[in-house]
């Protein structure tokens, strides 16, 4: 049993760590932090629990753990993370402090990156692309939501040298939101739709970007910092009412026409190992990702405008989250992947 | 007082359509029919309706009626419009048998065409770009819902000769399925989100490309038959968790680079005089629109993609199908185009 | 015109007074405040408004009206009426600070209450009940959203002396719970319900009481303080996974045994006149009265346990709130009573 | 590994099950038919799922399944039953044809019952009531789920004779009205909430009853048929917006009065052994049991109306359906009684 700590459980992707790791079978769930509840039963913060044991100190919770996952907001990570690794622990992390270049983050997300080193040697946890090096990585930089499914959804083209331009429709239930934030009332969001950090201002942008840019200079599995090849998105998230779930929808323009059967013999050849990754002639719901750790992806040609248009679902707090972060910790510890992840929803 | 009937007003835009008529200090809504439900009083119907009137036989609302609106299913509109011209009544249809050419209209619904003198006569009725021929019509296309925002968010570009080239994300609540879809159970769409008709296939698709290229070749108020000019639209339609409202967010090349304050001072004037048009800094949100004639337009810049993103939101039963209806009534009948309709949503 | 401001604008009562009272022919909404906005154009609070004025210091906005509604949260309205009242402005409030005998609202509402007097000259604002009273009144207190609909189910059985006991199961969209309550995101309210103040202390319940009280000892019409029957409820209040609406469903133990078909009869008789409440055979739907000023009331006997359940709905910011304020304003203004209201409901 | 096999799998209660024994360690699932979908694949019909095998017809479902769970319309099981059991497969049935008195089936079902002598081998598959006769059992009739929630909020009130008269409102998910029902589009349903077969018509309120008269007239464990204790509840259902959830909210009558600390000790001891069912303070919330096999329960007393209210809450496919049936095979079977099953609910 390997004892994993969490901190920052009261966000909703703690709140599924906990119910992941709760039925892991190799998992000790040692302990859980958040500065706001200390002190608190788990089930006060969490009323789908059952479960007494109560928030305690961050400095308990890592003392006790050799995994720590930090569910923390934006800057914190990479305050925490070298004292961690230096105390010999493992981290998982799920924001988005070491998953850029730190010019990179520094542009987009307006802190001071403290950790640069750290970056280098952080291992980007998106295993159906990097799988190789998160075995033996002490730092395992946990995915966005949206780049999870974009990249997904555009790999197997950029891959192949294939992508041109991509154009990208997010659409993403509340959740993704957090916890805590002001705007998403029940009353101002139920029967309402709307974009949102549109205009190239979204934080995923850069991510989703990198990513693509790594796979078009270097194929899948080798990995290394500043490809040279760029990839450039237009990307538009929106907020749609509903509490778990993402969906992108991607115009593509190719570097050379494929038709829409070839492109699918590819992606199924590129997915074709994937346990979390179907690829179906049926186009995706997010509901059959529901509360699991499938992404879902399908594609078409747009055979009058010249285009492939692909898309990919998930569960933004599984595949797009916690899930992931799961999946990251099974293969850092040499578990099988899939332990205690779902591969199919909940439905209806 | 006008004497109006509604051909098959147990739909939802049909139920829309009384619900605005029954405050229409103008008219009077002399009668109403529904194959199905023929003899049953509103309100079994209709249970917001404290009306116990009865749905009558197609005949009598005809006979009674000096303007018919049509609300029927694809394919019935062109069979009926014929009689009813002959028989002096002015007609509002709500299908789609009037907006495409014949030949349009037979490759995409599948249905061969039988009034096509008949669409040469029609009117495309939407008021914001060609006004002007509406008051003299006798039979007006009402447009389509994705169609209608879709038109409205690029119509400034295309009348400018600026629109290369779009890519659309369009998302729609579940009322704009209609009311005896088998595919909108409740349990199967909550916290759901899912394309549809991908591929180039939606029907909405040539509509808004047939309006784009007039505006393109004409600018706003002309208009004759078969423009030279095309515009191919990449269009996505997805299905969200919600009853009414529809957001259109397209991505668009321009042939020329203009600065966001010149794109939003072109749009500005473009829809200065219109009341039903809100062009805003400020994102739309489909809520903003609820139950009202509004809608809502917004543009970004996404520099670092070299793209414009344009957004417009509406409600899909109300300005996207009854609203404009009565909007056009108003018009072809000489009221004041806004009579007996919102230009403010009801929120929350 | 009658010039009209409302305090207490940005919350979900004020945003639909402002959308009623911008439609009434008679009133000239001349200033609305809201403490946390101040200076702030409307439309940036209420998103569905086209409108650029400015919320302004509830001090100008008094000066220019000569009816003020109080939208504001309780314990404040008792201090302002006594100014206002005697700075010759009649007052509508929609707080719970005028409804009930001070010693009553200071045992609920744990507050002292500092216009006692007031409450004496306060007249209770249901017009189906009371409507007498309203036009001479300078202080009207609008009643609650339950209350309203608790107290019109039950009202022809109290006044009929045939109500013993009665347990009431009240549900409420979330909006009911005000735009700043910080347990109403959408991620934790949709797909889930609850009850909430249970066991007899949600403040409502002594206002029902209070009402039908008022009804079992004087019947209709006549209204003075303190009866002496008296009756309890049993209220058990539940939160929906929807904006608006309220549903109040009731068993109801009779004095003596009447059948359902005279109890329907008694229903019909007392509402016959009533424009805004409707009594029918079908069973109420929360949507029904959406946006509306409707309350639909329904009943049925249940044989086998010897009760009859009675139900009522309504749209708790329409009859509920904002549309029982205007209706108010129109009695004490002299104006036809359902002047800027909807008698029907937005559907679907 | 026990071969399982389901009649009736494209249900929402037969999905569950798919995915509930889809990860049961010791069942194999050997087939599922649906005479609607037989020949298409399991993936078509079920989106969640990464299944490519067929629907098959019955019979071959039959002829390879140890055990049967019937996930059937009422009144097919009572035909099919006698047969499986004579071909030696064990049963478990989610239909009420086996729980109730034949007499009592046919006044509320309005159907002639087929297999009378099988009723009585039937065991009421509730666990925390009679888990004792459930091993043994060939047949076992699964609760309703309005039963199983209101039954186990009284059973500890009603095993002590202190059950004087209860009042259920009953508010559940859309899920419950099942796959095919017309009424349940979503246009209709969202922002709506209503009361339906009120006035003691729904066929849940005998089951309730003769639970708890069973209870009140021999405690827990025992068993015989056709207790001479009557009781009669009043109750009334309503549809929530939403999918999944059902929540009881029973105003209680005791015949002894109890105090509130004194109620909550014989509720935590009545279920202090209980794996699936939590008694706590706070107050239930459906959510909380979402995708379980949890029951919530929860009391208050009002003592202004001298009552006791309780709350249950439970997801309607869960322990109101499929997780009961697992439950009830695992008890079957030998197996621990919570395999496959979560006692903590996906949040959010």
């Amino acid at each position: 049993m390997v004892r994993v700590g969490i901190l920052g459980a009261s966000g909703y992707g703690g709140g599924e760590l906990i119910r992941l790791l709760k039925r892991h079978p190799e998992v000790s769930l040692v302990g859980f932090s958040s500065r706001r509840h200390t002190g608190r039963p788990l089930y006060e913060v969490w009323p789908q629990l059952l479960d007494e044991r109560l928030f305690r100190p961050q400095e308990e919770v890592v003392a006790e753990a050799e995994v720590v996952i930090l569910a923390l907001p934006n800057g914190i990570a990479m305050e925490l993370a070298p004292g961690l690794l230096e105390a010999g622990k493992r981290v998982v992390d799920l924001s988005g402090d070491f998953r850029l270049p730190p010019e990179v983050y520094e542009a987009w997300y307006g802190l001071p990156h403290k950790s640069p080193a750290l970056y280098r040697e952080a291992v980007y946890g998106l295993p159906e692309l990097f799988r190789a090096e998160i075995p033996g990585a002490r730092l395992v930089a946990n995915p966005g939501c949206y780049v999870t499914a974009a990249t997904l959804a555009l790999a197997p083209l950029a891959a192949e040298g294939l992508l041109e331009e991509a154009f990208l429709a997010g659409m993403s239930g509340v959740s993704g939101a957090g916890r805590e934030a002001e705007e998403t009332f029940f009353a101002e969001l139920n029967e309402n739709l709307r974009p949102y950090k549109p205009g190239g201002t979204h934080r995923h942008t850069p991510e989703m970007e990198l990513n693509l840019a790594r796979l078009k200079a270097q194929g899948r599995w080798p990995r290394t910092h500043g490809p040279k090849e760029e990839v450039r998105l237009s990307f538009i998230p929106h907020l749609v009412p509903m509490t778990r779930g993402i969906l992108v929808s991607a115009f593509v323009r190719l570097r050379e026409d494929l038709s829409e059967m070839r492109l699918e013999a590819l992606y199924r050849s590129f997915y074709q190992d994937e346990p979390f990754v179907s690829f179906t002639r049926a186009l995706p719901q997010t509901k059959g990702a529901y509360a699991s750790n499938r992404v879902w992806v399908s594609l078409r040609k747009d055979e009058r405008a010249g285009l492939v248009q692909v898309f990919a679902a998930l569960d933004n707090l599984g595949k797009g989250m916690a899930g992931q972060a799961v999946q990251n910790l099974n293969l850092m510890l040499g578990f099988p992947e899939g332990l205690a992840l779902d591969r199919e929803g909940v439905w209806p």
